[in-house]
């Protein structure tokens, strides 16, 4: 299957062919990891888990199971989530008498033990994240990792003394988010969601979004300002230094495994995967070239470099299987490992390595006694190209449109007044989804597109996945 | 509270005063996991990770639910389970057609999908593993780590060709326990179960037993031997070279958050927690002890110790809080630091750092030149002494008993001819629980203290957490 003639069904076989997810689960929307797919994912947890370390957020973990009551306390919140919850009723031969419902998010797990937690204003600020899995009861077609029923999900909740310091946390998430993408080669875009489609119970939403090779935008990460929406009926407040009570303001940061979603639908090709360097579970691939009389001794020499890359810190894999090196080739190409050594003869006998790229099948000569920088440079380089060649091909998709209808396939840009009627209308009449305004784009003066009123508020508006 | 004269109030106190769990959550054995409790856990989980890893296990993901009609293929195995099971019965507005249950392990999730992985004698043998929350509807009265609803759970699974390869399998497993147990300073007993308390479904059951302080016995870990009893229902059947359709020998092994139970109970002390250098958080503490007119000069220069200290791998902590020193020791004394670094005046005249166990609470003077060697060996040593204490401990906990009656706080040891009436019997006699026979110790002559048979069985009974 080619990328380019059909990305829905290459999509979903490229996930299911390279060990990456198994739909052969009796529950749909649940999917089983292999380790390859499981791998990739926790290699994606331990950058998200660096980047908060370092700047003092805390790892926690809270039950997966909430008790209804506790649900209910957050209006807008029950409303936004009351269709997608799975609820625990019974448990062993016992009928509850309070149902518990699957986290479908960790706000109202969370809230009512931040408010015994946060006392005075030395227990602020609170920043704590988790690494769990989620529930949400998806009525849509379910897609792997991009829409399923359990997900996989890194959420960072904090609390701060007032708005300011709330809004400076959300600009040190989007410096998060951009060492995050980064590493993951994706190019994204920040945008503050319409007041219908923020998160149930946020003053507002920035979306981080991804455009996917058909044209449709992925949200893969977001970020909230709660203010005082839930700290006030959670009751989370905080003693001043004059003695005076305030409730905290709080933010939150949610990430998904749509990460790796947009890792396979951006990077790959129409052999397979290619996965970026800094989340590929084999960086470096070894592979034995033997000929004719000499197999054993190129077998010998081959696996003494697979031993010298592994010890220089590259996850490397040797493979030596009974098949031909072109097969060898060709199953981990699909599999995306994104550097390739074949060792042969010649290789051996002149003392170097020969180098494959898998973005750009480009070879390149190593000598022996540059395994470390050799390998290295290539590595951030193929980095380099993947997020340049996503930016390209991203940047080709964005459009500014002067009416809403006809949108092409990606980001439209258009003129709106910001009035949730001329918004609702920009949907209906495009068929697209009104993403909301760019954040840090500063628009220039025109026309809504619905009412013609000036303006210099722009709407973002694409197909979602 | 002291140790001595409360073992369960201490135990109560130790882990909730020092952020290792917070049970303020609203559903009874869900608790919340704070940040330092859940890095320990992390920690201990990393060091299976790597046992498992460097053996060719791979880490994978099944998902939570379970539908009900999957669940019931083993009849053991679900009449073992039934009724302890969560049961999901409601997504959204809809009633569920088939219930889903939360996952209390995670053989029926993963043994229909293994009948679609295995085919061959190639794919054979199957060694994952998963790292996961698991749920138990407990009835009995729930203990931070020891007895919860929600469980964090390590869970190995393997599948192999033959009876023997699956007995060698558990050979690899009581190695990697070994090495698990050395890193958390703990003894431990492998008790092969009776007929009557093995693993549902199983052929038969290693429990991995600890002696706590009070005299109980706390299983650990269990490894068990399922032979086809779960591969004929489940249908996983590979094909052999020579063309024969056979079902696959399978073991599990699974460990859970009752080895960071096992940690507190046995290391800590009437201050606090005492916790092992592998898995403890922080392994070392650095701390300023200013003089008059010097704070600032002495504060920057503990600086440099702790970045110099960190930078050497070791997780390090500097505390520049502004309270007394004696409170900050007796902080993270609480929270069980294995190693405690002062730094005053004189340590800084004369190039030295002032080193404090927290074990013995011993002080090493070690120069600042030999930083890595001088508080790498006292980690190392403070591990050894762990663990001889806590052996020593055990061993004056083991009795030899020649009748059920009045037996002792610990294991008592004794004759049994492995009848399930004279073991029920002893059971009911002796008020404890008959954890098994002991594994790898050779019996000596004896009759039986119920039906007076020779015999060269033993029986460990103790009573148990």
């Amino acid at each position: 299957m080619r990328k380019s003639d059909d990305f829905s069904e290459w999509y979903n076989e490229v996930v299911e062919q390279n060990e990456l997810t198994d739909k052969r689960y009796p529950i749909k929307g649940m999917n089983v990891w292999p380790y390859y797919g499981w791998k990739t994912w926790l290699l994606i947890g331990s950058i998200v888990r660096r980047e908060f370390d370092l700047r003092g957020h805390q790892e926690v973990y809270f039950p997966l199971l909430i008790p209804e009551d506790q649900f209910q306390k957050e209006k807008e919140h029950i409303k936004g989530f009351d269709a997608q919850v799975f609820w625990v009723t019974r448990a062993g031969d016992n009928e509850l008498d309070i149902p518990l419902l699957l986290r479908p998010t960790s706000e109202t797990a969370m809230y009512p033990i931040f408010s015994v937690w946060i006392r005075s204003h030395a227990d602020l600020p609170l920043r704590i994240y988790q690494i769990v899995n989620t529930f949400r009861y998806e009525t849509k077609q379910t897609r792997a990792f991009i829409r399923v029923r359990e997900i996989q999900f890194i959420e960072g909740h904090t609390c701060h003394a007032s708005y300011e310091e709330a809004e400076s946390q959300i600009r040190e998430d989007l410096e998060i988010m951009k060492n995050i993408a980064e590493e993951l080669c994706l190019p994204y875009k920040v945008i503050r969601r319409t007041e219908w489609d923020k998160f149930p119970g946020a003053l507002y939403t920035y979306g981080v979004d991804t455009m996917l090779p058909d044209g449709r935008a992925l949200q893969i990460a977001s970020i909230h300002q709660y203010r005082t929406n839930f700290s006030i009926p959670y009751n989370i407040y905080f003693e001043e230094e004059d003695g005076s009570r305030k409730p905290v303001h709080q933010t939150t940061y949610g990430m998904s495994e749509r990460m790796l979603g947009a890792v396979v639908a951006i990077h790959g090709d129409d052999t397979g995967l290619i996965i970026p360097p800094s989340v590929s579970p084999v960086q470096v691939l070894v592979v034995p070239v033997p000929v004719k009389g000499e197999a054993e001794r190129i077998t010998g020499e081959a696996r003494k470099i697979y031993d010298a890359v592994s010890s220089l810190g590259f996850r490397t894999r040797f493979d030596d299987r009974d098949i031909r090196p072109g097969n060898k080739y060709y199953y981990w190409e699909r599999r995306g490992v994104p550097l390739r050594l074949e060792i042969g003869k010649r290789e051996i006998d002149e003392g170097f390595v020969t180098a494959v790229r898998r973005d750009s099948r480009a070879k390149i000569r190593i000598d022996i006694t540059d395994l470390q920088k050799g390998i290295g440079d290539i590595l951030h380089d193929i980095a380099s190209s993947l997020l340049r060649r996503a930016e390209e091909s991203a940047s080709r998709m964005e459009f500014d449109a002067d009416r809403p209808e006809g949108i092409r396939e990606g980001y439209n840009r258009m003129s709106w007044c910001g009035r949730e009627e001329c918004g609702k209308n920009i949907e209906e009449r495009s068929g697209g989804s009104l993403l909301g305004t760019p954040v840090g784009e500063s628009g220039k003066k025109g026309k809504c597109v619905i009412c013609g009123e000036e303006t210099d508020g722009i709407a973002i508006v694409a197909r979602t996945m």
